[in-house]
């Protein structure tokens, strides 16, 4: 009985792949990028493209107004009131593509290498919402109809903080009241191996920026006399970390609770540091030297500097004393932990550690991700750990991870459903990097699989 | 009889001084910035220039082909061999202008405000190379004749590390052979306070850089694992100085002696905190606090980061761990010290301090500076004292400087002769920095005292 409708799925899939990697590629090549300004028309381009494309496959599509990026709203109801709400989340904006110079192939001209396609937005997210629409389309395409009613929120400001859709949650509340709702943005551990991810880190950023004089001056006149800006910082942040790894900032941790071991034992966390070395070519001796990998990467909240620059980095030298010197850092946060109150005691602590002599300005962001996560019992979670099964041949694995999804909590709490976290993303997909790619066979299999997950979530469970 | 020669040079000057500052415009409004490659052009154009100035105002004149930017050497000789021969260095290459939109007004269109002549290399060095082009012009003029003989060694890639000059010295030997050499690149301390620079520090530059992955990678799903490469370099690079701004560098101070209390007597180190505040508008807490801040600037070693660049410093936020991170150190050296074995020690540092899980690539540059001092007792010193108490009417000051000119020790070996330091700079003339500028009235007195000093110098101090 299982084989059957995932075989006629298939075929139905296999009929028009061409067309689809055709309109895959029209989408990957409107240049998203949410955090420049300067991208603005692309992102409306990307709207609209994309409601055009979901209004084509069978469902109603608006775009609704936010303070910044639109976010589109589809939905399909007519399964009736009877049958459940399954609210699917995406993003289709993108991360900058600097440094251009590493790209092998352009970010915005989607090419095809050893089965993967290679561009900017590739997996992260559009190749994941990509595959989201093609389930629901095949299911359309077979039966003219789907076995539950369908939502699906595309924000157009995940890559920048989700400020826009997270402003407009409580006014669209009954619009995106659901049973369940899948964020369909995550990973597995091997393109053989599915995944559902039952937790995410949460996330608050900042800017830091340290003043001296107000010029740059000559590191010879001024050189041991004035307070070098640049030393400042480094010296400052330095502190922020101990020699174990540790994040040294006051309260800090004082939040984190051990996962339940029972919790833990349902986890498969046993991804070594040669698997990492592997993969990444970058040996794992970040963060607190007492936890392993995957339960640094998982369990532990992390703080990183993501960028920092002060004076004079061209060709040459320039021997100069730079009039400031800034950074921006990001912490990940878990359970428990409020990105407001973690950004403040790591403001204050840079302050208290900056030297006298420098100004010191610390920038907190509005719109931090709170950490969330998901039990195993929950139908959706079944639904889609059945499903993947399907598709792969193997049992799903359950799994933690690292990144943020800021609106994720924010949704659940507007929707009122139970959530589940998934994806068919890699580790090394390269997404926030140059060259990002995305293999053909995931975005088959994610396909089917969300066709299956949804046929299965309309399954009645007293009378399946 | 001390004001009559003035009196007759400053009238000849003022009589010329409308064409004189259209030359030096000219002069100024060649971009020579030998440390980019791409202004090559520009830099022959300036060269070019000059030599034809020169030889107008009655000098033969050379371009010395060196590995990089030409060298001029000009001279007039006929004096005779029973006259000294005195040797005086400049240079007409210029500093980069980033950050370009902080100049008021372009760098390479001099504009006068207040009576300052603002313009990348108003002071450093085509401006004090200016004066002393006016003050053996002036006494051609009146006499048609110069007391002693003259060479002119003024070079084009003092911003960058000499390596062209330093190359050719030994060959040059015989041409450059002098008995008294100035060294016309410094400052004073206030404008109607001149001063004699008895010493320089001495420098040695390096690039650092810690490789982490062989891409960047997302923060969330590789934050607290791989070790980020910007934490790697600044917690290494934070160790290089301790919390009383002494450099760590095991052996840092090894060959730093204690200034001898007669020549420390001599010194006019007077300069005090507020006064440094008050200039800069920045706190003079950098650098040894167990030092006052003149002592940090010129009879201490320092060492400074002088740019950092690492991940995303762009608008908005990249949440990013880079695979690079870099920064650019340079050391101020003090007699005694060896640009080489300092940046050996500073090096081996570095890599024992650099985390495991990165590589550290820590590059030196080669043509660093030795330190150097000049005895308050020789003829040469003695003359321009002479001279600038003449211009000034007030008595001349004898200080050292923090900067480094790394060819002077070069150059005193190759031309064997007595060396004297000086130059119209003041401290806040913002050289290396936007806005640059050098007063009219400075390239008056800097011209006279040019004038008078090699007056002075031809001055038999047996037979006065």
């Amino acid at each position: 009985m299982v084989q059957t409708p995932l075989k006629k799925l298939n075929e139905l899939y296999r009929l028009k792949s061409e067309e689809t990697l055709r309109d895959f590629f029209t989408f990957l090549s409107l240049q998203s990028i949410s955090s420049e300004p300067d991208y603005k028309p692309e992102m409306m381009r990307c709207a609209e493209w994309l409601k055009t494309y979901i209004e084509k496959i069978g469902l109603t599509c608006e775009l609704w107004p936010t303070s910044g990026n639109p976010t589109l709203f589809a939905s399909w109801m007519e399964a009736g009131p009877d049958k459940p709400t399954f609210l699917i989340y995406n993003h289709y904006d993108v991360q900058p593509v600097d440094p251009l110079s590493e790209w092998l192939s352009p970010p915005f001209e989607p090419t095809i290498r050893n089965g993967e396609i290679y561009a900017r937005g590739a997996q992260d997210n559009k190749g994941q919402c990509f595959y989201v629409l093609q389930g629901i389309k095949i299911l359309l395409e077979r039966d003219q109809r789907l076995p539950i009613n369908i939502k699906l929120v595309i924000e157009g400001e995940e890559e920048c903080g989700s400020h826009g859709i997270t402003d407009i949650l409580n006014e669209r509340q009954e619009q995106l009241k659901a049973d369940y709702l899948a964020i369909v943005d995550l990973g597995m551990k091997s393109s053989t191996q599915p995944a559902l991810t039952l937790g995410l880190r949460g996330i608050t950023t900042m800017d830091v920026e340290f003043i001296g004089a107000n010029t740059d001056m000559h590191s010879g006149e001024h050189g041991g006399i004035a307070y070098n800006p640049i030393h400042a910082l480094i010296e400052t942040l330095a502190k922020l970390r101990d020699s174990s790894g540790k994040v040294s900032v006051p309260g800090f941790y004082d939040e984190v609770v051990a996962l339940d071991p029972a919790e833990l034992a349902q986890l498969a966390i046993d991804f070594s540091a040669g698997d990492y070395e592997n993969l990444f070519a970058a040996k794992p001796y970040g963060g607190e030297k007492s936890f392993s990998p995957l339960e640094r990467g998982w369990l532990r909240p992390t703080l990183e500097i993501n960028g920092i620059t002060g004076g004079y980095s061209g060709k040459g030298f320039k021997t100069v004393i730079p009039a400031k010197a800034s950074a921006k850092i990001s912490c990940r946060l878990v359970p428990n932990q409020n990105p407001e109150i973690i950004a403040e005691r790591v403001a204050t602590f840079i302050k208290a550690n900056a030297p006298a002599g420098v100004e010191t300005v610390v920038t907190l962001h509005p719109g931090g991700g709170l950490p969330m996560r998901s039990p195993a019992s929950s139908k959706v979670v079944k639904a889609f750990s059945k499903a993947f099964e399907e598709v792969f041949e193997v049992p799903c694995q359950y799994i933690l991870a690292g990144g943020s999804i800021p609106v994720t909590a924010k949704l659940a709490l507007a929707s009122n459903s139970e959530v589940v976290l998934f994806g068919l993303g890699l580790a090394d997909d390269r997404i926030h990097a140059p060259n990002e790619h995305f293999g053909i066979d995931r975005l088959e299999k994610g396909a089917l699989t969300m066709a299956r997950g949804i046929e299965l979530l309309g399954v009645d469970s007293a009378n399946p």
